[in-house]
């Protein structure tokens, strides 16, 4: 399948390591939405994201995955999105994991599958930012420096702005898209409905919709409607 | 002036924190190599920056800055080269650094005059690798893996494998430039002649000479021919 990154404007978020029903599943997978992101921060495993995938794969929606943990890349998605958390205090989160990756699978590896995204993680609460030790004491200039750096000295395809859980600063995310002129700025957390999913999408090229599937899935369901007026 | 970093096949890397005579740096200008580069890891200043620059351009040798230090950031350079170093333990010369001198500069910087190297810095007994904590313990396969990552997952177009103060494993170089279609391939370390400099050279797309010129000039200086053999 031919992805074109460059295009969505709604994505939904899939957690391997959580569950969802077949007819929820459907109700996502038919939605309209751009493509299905599959990609979690803990407890994501080869089994529950082949499981997942083969799920999804009765769809005709495009699949991508987000990869987090070097022992679950599961071949057969359209697409491989691989963060780099720009403002990970451990370094092995900017390029470590990546070298690992690249060292046992580099033979093999589609690169033209495979899209790097500059991470930026904000609510320091949330679970990626403990784990890959974010600094996320952040301003606006922050972020539009780091907006910067992923497109003009690692010309990433894909600048992402994770609020993880929560509803972030669209002012902030306004800035950072204003100063991209090819990446695409995907940003993430607290899209609850369509309310927030109109707001994001103002600021946002992407918006990414998770938790809300898991929490009132009717909800989550109207932002795709949202995105596209 | 217009540079073209693929057609380079040696450079000379000049450190503002070490002395050079006029009638040597006019032999090292005069030489017939592509480009002189400015940079050094320790006593990097504004003002010995901005003294050297200002020698260097009574001759119309093309030169770059390859940044250091953000205060040292001098303008009226043909190019600036911005080294990403791929296994360093401390993040701030992964991403850090980088991310205070956009946020200070951001705006005024001239991205279309700006390169990135991915470096991989191999000599634990270096200044560069105390500095910046690099994993040295590295096999082939793991050099390998880092300039996969600098050219498919960064979009590098220098990935840089710096040896600094000893002549590296010249199998190991020929091994990553390989890997490698577009960006290309720098080598640094320990070419104190005509030798190593052919050696080097059948190696990696271009060869950097540094202390060879303060430590025997005559031999630096038959470096170039060398080179072009």
């Amino acid at each position: 399948m031919n992805i074109d990154i460059g295009r969505w404007k709604h994505v939904f978020k899939l957690d391997p390591d959580r569950d969802i029903s077949d007819s929820a599943l459907e109700r996502v997978c038919m939605s309209g939405t751009d493509a299905v992101m599959v990609g979690g921060t803990t407890g994501v495993t080869f089994d529950n994201t082949v499981d997942l995938l083969s799920r999804i794969r009765r769809f005709e929606v495009p699949c991508v995955l987000e990869i987090s943990d070097h022992d679950a890349i599961v071949p057969g998605f359209d697409m491989y999105l691989i963060p780099v958390v720009l403002n990970a205090g451990n370094p092995d989160f900017v390029v470590g994991q990546h070298h690992r990756a690249v060292k046992e699978y580099g033979p093999m590896m589609q690169w033209d599958q495979i899209a790097a995204e500059g991470y930026v993680i904000l609510n320091s609460g949330s679970s990626a930012a403990r784990v890959t030790e974010a600094r996320t004491e952040l301003q606006a200039d922050d972020v539009v420096a780091y907006a910067r750096i992923a497109e003009k000295l690692f010309r990433f395809p894909v600048f992402y702005v994770e609020y993880s859980g929560m509803f972030g600063d669209m002012d902030l995310v306004k800035r950072a898209a204003a100063q991209l002129e090819r990446t695409r700025l995907f940003y993430g957390g607290g899209i609850d409905g369509p309310d927030k999913a109109r707001l994001a999408s103002e600021a946002a090229h992407t918006i990414i919709v998770g938790n809300a599937v898991y929490e009132n899935l009717d909800r989550a369901l109207e932002t795709v409607r949202a995105t596209q007026e």
